[in-house]
């Protein structure tokens, strides 16, 4: 758990979840390249199992586990994909899996979570009854806690996903990553900086959730209070381990408004024909908002999910915000 | 535009619009597969050039035209995804095409016509209009008529979908087409017989239009009068020429409801991540409707459109119908 992740190990973790997760397919379009016009290759992690990209960093984890500790189980608190991705990489190991979930998650969330058989332990909506919580399960059952982001295991396998676009796609000049608590652009940094040390790796964030941004032009670590966007996958803050990795291998953070997240994920369901969730159209937004150097000509963007509530899209809510 | 196709034309046609077309992936989703305990093969023709598989027809029939002919344009009635085909595949072949459409059709439907270049001309909306308006601009310009399935060229382009699917999917019981006009189940029903004769064929349709349905089980053609579906695609008859075809090749035709056609494509979003419209649904509403014999065991499915109002999903306006 202590020492930083390197590009060995997300090769290491790419072997090990090869036949568990999906190779995801990279989907390009002509109407989006004219849009910006550069060249842009999605990877559709949208398509991976669970719908997001974190059934590779929890799969990895799962796998890295020995076999008395996986006896013991796995826990993490989130009411989001790590979750469910926990859930299910942890069913096909055959071991229990615990999700300390807020009473305030809705039933959806729960429901998705429940449905890939893990246990589900309410506690109430603040920091301190969450980790209360999970430490008090942990102390009956010695299960092992994955945190959604900060662990070498999780941070590896989201690295994964780059790896596989860096294969498949030659050239890139650029990668495009949403970033939350840092995780998959900081796997995607030490896949660039393993694979393609040529091509640059620029994140995107929510305005409205912009600590990484603010950390990077602080020199220190900000981390996030009250964070306000419609893009939910990316509302934590950076840990030590992912801003370290991300000052070191990523070249900026730009932030998008939560309109221009709307209108790119917009744009990727009728032109792409895809379901993506805000979040992942996080990086399509700054491009269509001329906020990515037009100097970069070919640029991958992991589409990092697509778990919507279908019963509530933003374009069709009075979304007050 | 006389005789009937056959699969050698579907062949041709495969050849033709190889470099206008795409060849679309097939994906499989080991959820739905789970809930239908089949193998099921999806055909993604929403990712198809405007959307929808009706770009192969008109790429075809648009490519088949002498210089003589082209040079005069193409013309079509339709408010539908043959039109925004028809007027790509004139615009990439160079020549002018136009679109009488009833003065009732949504905005949406119109700029994605005028989108891709084609002249609107607005009639009223009743047949007698509409074929009028279209026949006094023949007399002006000398354009080619295309009809949105009635015509060779048109159903030999909708073949090469299955065509692909029998050439990438081996060993397949079942293939399964929504039908309305009839042009991609007797294109497709030309590919089976050619390609893979032990694939059985089935048509769904929406048991509120359900013209193909009745006129097999009568022997003779019943158009139809009055459809009420939610499935756009599919409202329009059989013809002479595809009720024939399809009588002599097709096992069955299956009807479902709006209800589950809904359904269907709820699932086909929240499960495959991708966006289809409710025609393209109505196969797969058969077979999570039990309607569909459990001794096949791999089924392909034309999933035939991506084209849907995001404004207005099925699912979340009180729907009227």
């Amino acid at each position: 758990m202590s020492a930083d992740p390197t590009f060995a190990d997300v090769r290491a973790a790419a072997e090990r979840i090869a036949d568990r997760a999906h190779r995801t397919p990279i989907l390009t379009c002509r109407t989006l390249d004219a849009s910006t016009g550069q060249r842009l290759f999605f990877k559709c992690e949208n398509f991976q199992k669970v719908g997001a990209f974190k059934f590779r960093g929890a799969s990895n984890a799962v796998l890295c586990l020995s076999d008395a500790e996986a006896r013991q189980g796995v826990i993490t608190h989130s009411s989001g994909n790590h979750a469910a991705a926990l859930a299910l990489a942890a069913r096909m190991r055959g071991i229990p899996a615990t999700v300390v979930m807020p009473r305030t998650a809705s039933r959806i969330k729960r429901e998705a979570v429940a449905g890939y058989g893990a246990e589900i332990i309410p506690c109430e909506p603040t920091l301190e009854s969450r980790e209360t919580t999970a430490a008090e399960r942990i102390a009956q059952t010695g299960a092992t806690f994955i945190h959604p982001y900060d662990d070498p295991r999780i941070i590896a396998g989201a690295g994964t996903a780059a790896l596989e676009l860096l294969e498949d796609v030659a050239s890139l000049d650029l990668l495009l990553t949403p970033i939350g608590g840092g995780g998959l652009t900081s796997g995607s940094a030490l896949a660039v900086s393993g694979l393609s040390p040529d091509t640059d790796l620029i994140a995107v964030e929510p305005a409205g959730a912009d600590d990484a941004y603010r950390s990077l032009r602080a020199g220190r670590r900000i981390p996030q209070t009250d964070p306000r966007t419609i893009a939910d996958g990316l509302l934590t803050s950076l840990s030590e381990r992912t801003f370290r990795l991300i000052r070191a291998h990523a070249r900026e953070i730009v932030t998008v408004s939560d309109d221009a997240i709307v209108g790119a994920m917009r744009r990727i369901w009728e032109r792409m024909k895809i379901v993506v969730e805000p979040s992942a159209a996080v990086p399509l937004a700054a491009l269509l908002e001329e906020k990515i150097p037009t100097r970069y000509r070919r640029i991958g963007i992991i589409l990092s999910g697509g778990n919507v509530d279908l019963d509530h899209l933003p374009w069709t809510e009075a979304a007050p915000r």
